[in-house]
């Protein structure tokens, strides 16, 4: 491991959060509440910092994939460690644990918050709550590279490393400039959604911070009963459009926005199973919820669409209570935690694109067991898979599986029922936010011992970076110098 | 597929169950019960059906795989069906759906039971439903095959079709010899542990009934409160040594028993993997529940030994009612769940082998991310694992998990919580038989209904045949004449 290089990408991965404390900040004058001064000192210092790591190192020259993990992961637990003290200074935790919990919640684009009234704070952390959603949803590393490769270091590995999915589209030659187009892309929906949900009633403030949740799959609100606040017709559908945008791969995106057909997207055999699977849960959800509730169809499919698409895209905002519908419903909700949306977007959980080759793969597998000699391999959009990425999507899901398993194990330690423990780690290590029962979507994650907060702030990270990225770290030779 | 090959296979199958049913019938003349006329019928009946099949069909030279996987899916269902007319006509149960699904329950060792009170039934029904586990237990096929292929008829694909786990060792190079090996091996645990049952205190009825259950990790009681009917310690800590032993890879038994070293089972990485697991298990259980039963030390050991070996083994007895204990013992049962017997064993659900395999390539992976273009291959006692048996394995976790979370999907629809519809599909999947809240240990599945009952039983079947062989017959192109 070269130490020195990755402490200097660290110390610009600093300065740039660094500055983005100064964004709440503006709105703090703006509106006039106390909190101005949290961000003013948190950024000052942690642009110093960074300053400082960055001088005293040396980054120049290639990296590699030992290095990338260590700079992307670490990345993430230091810009939640920097990210914390504002809440801190300003009052709005009093421990570290949730302080931290919060952030990490945010930087990973989780949403599982453990504040209990949301609407009484002041404007800076609000923003700067939502903010980390939008820096981590498409992640401080994707900026990161364009940085880091203008100044002449290899992005290569990290974007490897970065980049959600078993299959990272090339849309570029140079890794420095994909990581700009995509961020174009993300910024151009930033812009839409922010226009549209002003144009149908939130103020800026509050449609900025609900547009960096929808479009990084966050899920925090500025609301205590998030998107069901706002009775809007039009603002739930715009939130439901632009939820499910970001669970697509963003490099199909930039293909449509650069001219090509939108053909593209239904080419594409990823993006067609995630609408199928949308879809069908919408129509299963909505025929199981309208013989029970018994409101207008039009009411229904909205609830139906909203809940569906906010879980499997993993964003976590609600406009219902759906721990309250029936266990069908419920199991369903769970089931699609796991799946997530797809690679190259900004969803987390287990990605469409690694289901896709588990079901190829498992009818294959199916077919051998008839033709064991037979030569067989899954092909998908016309091109074979290899075997090895066939059996690290395989290894994936089984791991994924295994620290789901021994994490439920884990939380029951916090003394809570099975379904609670269940899916605290789901909607954690899939970085979706709420899940059943005592953390269901109208509650929250304050009850949690401390040692259960960063418990499951540890699954965030490991969710976010996919498994292998941080447990890579886990193996002692990776730390050798 | 050569129908007249499958056909006539399964009559020499029915013909052997048909023999069967003679064996309750001697119990109940020997006890003066009035369900001896069922087995008479249903025996006579079924020795002529399967001696018509047999007759009619020529099953003279090889057979594809195809054939193997159908005449081993549809004995398990025609076994079944010819298995429950007996508990129709002795008035045991009245619908078809809960006779079918006690014997399927019972041929696939599952030993989840839709009976209200055992204790009232005759002997002969008793010993009928004890015998079933027995008899699927070290499977009618091994049987089958040693008389199939004394025969003439090459028997080396049902083998592999019947042979639990991923690896069938070769203990004798004839496939018929191997089967007679291993039966031999299962009559001999019979006899030992009936006669140690005996010593005990057990009448010999109730201890051959139980040793099936044991043996074939089956779970069928004579009585109400299981295992817990018999509060001595001698009693319960030899069924714990044979669930045990009944878990463990029969060709590690047959090793033993020819005279070769007890040290051949430690060399064997899956047992140890196996006692390990069982061991870690025990003790976590058993400091958590010692703090919140508070009752003698012997007491709890043994509880948490019997509870744990139980559930890992597949057989679903029971002596304390696990359902009443904390989360964190269910949820650690739960996982347990899933991980089943050896290779080779009787005990069903994913199997340890395959969790060995399966955590041999995770950490490949984890290595394989630091170092993406080096060769890197699993070894198992020092031989490597070929990439078909890790992409077999491997995709078989991914299709057990997700008809595990369908069939979840499914089973709330019988209007059951999720806790209740989840260990259902595991317990039935699993082969293990009581799950938690309404299928738990002290609980049944008479409530549910039909369409549930069958969903249930089609499960049991899917597990116990490793789903491949199962899953190959819902291929259209398998039936093709």
């Amino acid at each position: 491991m070269n130490y020195r290089k990755v402490v200097g990408a660290l110390g610009i991965m600093l300065m740039l959060i660094g500055v983005a404390m100064f964004l709440p900040l503006l709105w703090s004058l703006y509106y006039g509440d106390a909190d101005w001064s949290a961000f003013l000192i948190t950024g000052t210092l942690t642009v110093l910092v960074g300053a400082v790591l960055y001088r005293l190192n040396d980054i120049k020259g290639s990296i590699r994939y030992k290095e990338a993990y260590a700079i992307v992961t670490v990345s993430w637990l230091l810009a939640s460690a920097f990210g914390a003290v504002p809440f801190l200074i300003s009052g709005t935790f009093t421990s570290f644990a949730d302080a931290f919990f919060e952030t990490m919640s945010g930087f990973t684009t989780t949403g599982a918050s453990v504040l209990t009234d949301i609407e009484v704070l002041p404007h800076g952390v609000l923003f700067w709550r939502s903010l980390t959603h939008w820096l981590g949803g498409m992640g401080i590393i994707v900026m990161f590279v364009a940085v880091l490769s203008s100044l002449g270091v290899g992005g290569l590995q990290m974007f490897k490393a970065e980049s959600p999915g078993p299959v990272a589209e090339k849309i570029k030659p140079r890794i420095s400039d994909s990581a700009k187009t995509l961020w174009l892309v993300y910024l151009a929906f930033t812009v839409a959604e922010t226009l549209l949900l002003w144009l149908f009633g939130m103020n800026l403030f509050d449609a900025l911070c609900h547009t960096f949740g929808t479009l990084a799959t966050g899920g925090f609100s500025t609301k205590n009963a998030s998107i069901g606040h706002y009775a809007s017709p039009a603002i739930q559908w715009v939130i439901i459009l632009f939820m499910f945008l970001a669970g697509v791969n963003f490099a199909l995106h930039y293909q449509a926005f650069s001219g090509r057909s939108l053909k593209n997207f239904w080419r594409n055999s990823e993006f067609r199973l995630y609408a199928f699977l949308i879809l069908a849960a919408i129509i299963l959800v909505f025929l199981n919820i309208s013989t029970a509730v018994g409101q207008p169809f039009a009411e229904t499919l909205r609830q139906a669409s909203f809940q569906v698409t906010s879980i499997m895209t993993t964003t976590g905002y609600a406009t219902a209570d759906f721990d309250s519908w029936g266990p069908f419903v419920k199991v369903l909700l769970v089931a699609l935690m796991f799946v997530g949306g797809c690679a190259g977007s900004t969803g987390g959980a287990i990605k469409v694109g690694r289901i896709l080759i588990l079901l190829k793969q498992s009818k294959l597998e199916i077919t051998r067991a008839m033709h064991p000699r037979a030569v067989l391999n899954s092909m998908i959009d016309g091109k074979p898979v290899s075997n090895n990425v066939v059996v690290n999507v395989l290894s994936f899901f089984f791991i994924y599986v295994v620290i789901t398993c021994i994490s439920t194990v884990i939380m029951t330690l916090a003394k809570i029922d099975i379904v609670s423990a269940f899916t605290s780690v789901a909607a954690t290590l899939g970085n979706i936010g709420p899940g059943l029962e005592l953390v269901g979507p109208t509650k929250n994650y304050a009850f949690m011992p401390a040692w259960g907060k960063y418990y499951l702030s540890f699954l965030m990270l490991l969710g976010r970076l996919e498994l292998y990225t941080v447990l890579v770290l886990l193996i002692p030779s990776t730390w050798k110098k």
